[in-house]
Order: C-alpha cells, then sequence, then structure tokens
C-alpha cells in the first residue's frame, strides 16, 4: 500500500452571498455529468482546503457543533470539518444543469472550495432509515 | 491551489468469507472514535485502490451496474467504482466498537480496502428523502 493517495480537484464551490449557488466542474470532466439532470440530489464531496495543515488534520477530538455543552467527541462521531484527511460531503438538491454548471439550492461550504467527486444521490431503504439512531447533541441546535 | 491534496490511508476494510466484517483504525487515530458507539449506522469513506490507474482514472462514462441495457451514463451521475478520484462511499450498520475495530453488517467493498474517514451517519429530514427522484435503471435489479 503506498503512503497516501493523490485526489485532484474536478471542480470548485460558487458560493457568493445574494447569487445562486454553483459547483463548476472543470471541463475536461464535463463527460462524467452525462444523464446527472435525472437525479434530483447530489452527493458533493469536497475538501476543507482552509483546513488542510498538519497541525488541523492532528486534532481527533472536539466538541460537536463547537458547542461546549456538547460532550467532547471523536472527529469520527462526528462531521467536524477537522479530520485527518479533510474531506466533507453533503447531499443537495440539484436545481439544474446548464453544461458544466450544476446549480444546487445551497451548501454548507466555503466559498472556492476545491471539488473532489459528485455521486448521484440514491436513497436508503425506508426500513434503513426508520432504524436509524443518533446521539442527544444531534437534536441540539 | 495547489495540483492535488494528499489522503492518508486511516485504517482497512476486512471482509472474509464466512467472517464478520470489520474495519480495523490504526492506532494513532483510535482518539478519534470516542462517541461513535452512539450511532446506530456510519458511513465509510474508502479508496478504491484497485482502480487507481491513470487509465481508469480518466473513464468518464460507463454502463450503470455493468449492464449494456442501462444508458451510457457520466460517473459523476453513478456509484461506479472508476471515477478521477477513485473515492466510495457507504453507509453501514454499526454493530459493535472493540478497541480500534468497528464491526458493520456488510459493506459492498473488497478485502482490504484503504479506509480514508469514518463519518457518523446523521439521516436527512423525512420531507427531503420523500422529494428525491432518480431515473429508471436505479430501479433495475
Amino acid at each position: 500500500m503506498p503512503p497516501h493517495f493523490q485526489i485532484i480537484p474536478i471542480g470548485t464551490i460558487h458560493k457568493e452571498e445574494g447569487a445562486p449557488v454553483w459547483v463548476e466542474i472543470d471541463p475536461q470532466y464535463a463527460d462524467g455529468l452525462l444523464g446527472l439532470e435525472n437525479f434530483s440530489h447530489i452527493t458533493v464531496l469536497y475538501w476543507l482546503d482552509r483546513n488542510d495543515t498538519a497541525e488541523q488534520r492532528r486534532i481527533l477530538r472536539v466538541h460537536p457543533r463547537k458547542d461546549k455543552a456538547n460532550p467532547l467527541t471523536g472527529v469520527f462521531a462526528t462531521h467536524a470539518p477537522v479530520r485527518p484527511n479533510p474531506i466533507a460531503l453533503t447531499t443537495c438538491k440539484l436545481l439544474a444543469v446548464q453544461g458544466c454548471r450544476l446549480y444546487i439550492e445551497t451548501i454548507d461550504a466555503l466559498d472556492r472550495s476545491p471539488v473532489v467527486d459528485i455521486k448521484a444521490y440514491i436513497p436508503p431503504r425506508q426500513e434503513a432509515q426508520e432504524a436509524v439512531r443518533v446521539p442527544a447533541w444531534v437534536g441540539r441546535t
């Protein structure tokens, strides 16, 4: 096994105040978008590039949602933006595909975050959803 | 923006015929698991290492599920194991956490696949699920 793997950005998130939010896919990957418009939702995998420092990648425990009232928790038991590999994923409503632009409803990402993959969203079976259990802090606002 | 980002494996999938399936987290990341046992499901992000070749990373269109009856589709509109960044994600039922071993019900991954992140699974809102739309090929067996 090699010591690490290479992630190549395939696009960028555009998120500016008062403007539509979109993912711009680099033109050399345009062929990979065929048929995406048939899905109502997509999962966007993006790189938390502003947290990609050796120091932040060593953080293994956080108070979820930066709230000290939430118990100290391992980063793998959270969606915290600091983690050994600073990769984030969000499932978004896909509003329109226009060439290499994927217009989405919203995303909890910083403007100009590098996108590393797009996956069509296929929902889990209903029964699977009903059996989901989460700790109390998830329900806090 | 750098030309690429570095992914460091944090563990390995163990999946052998007739044995329980588990994710082995490397001991230096053990602190990141605190509280994971409070979740019923986890999302495992893993590297499709056996597809990590320059040639396979250039494939942008496939017949979903390797079935020629399914229309030629962009890889971003599928969960195909070939894509520019060969990263896979699967949400799994978490059966038990024993030290650095996460026992899971099942995963559609090859034995010894490198794991790159674990995220606690927080389900989407019910309304969001009801609005999901997918193309016909998703429903085929």
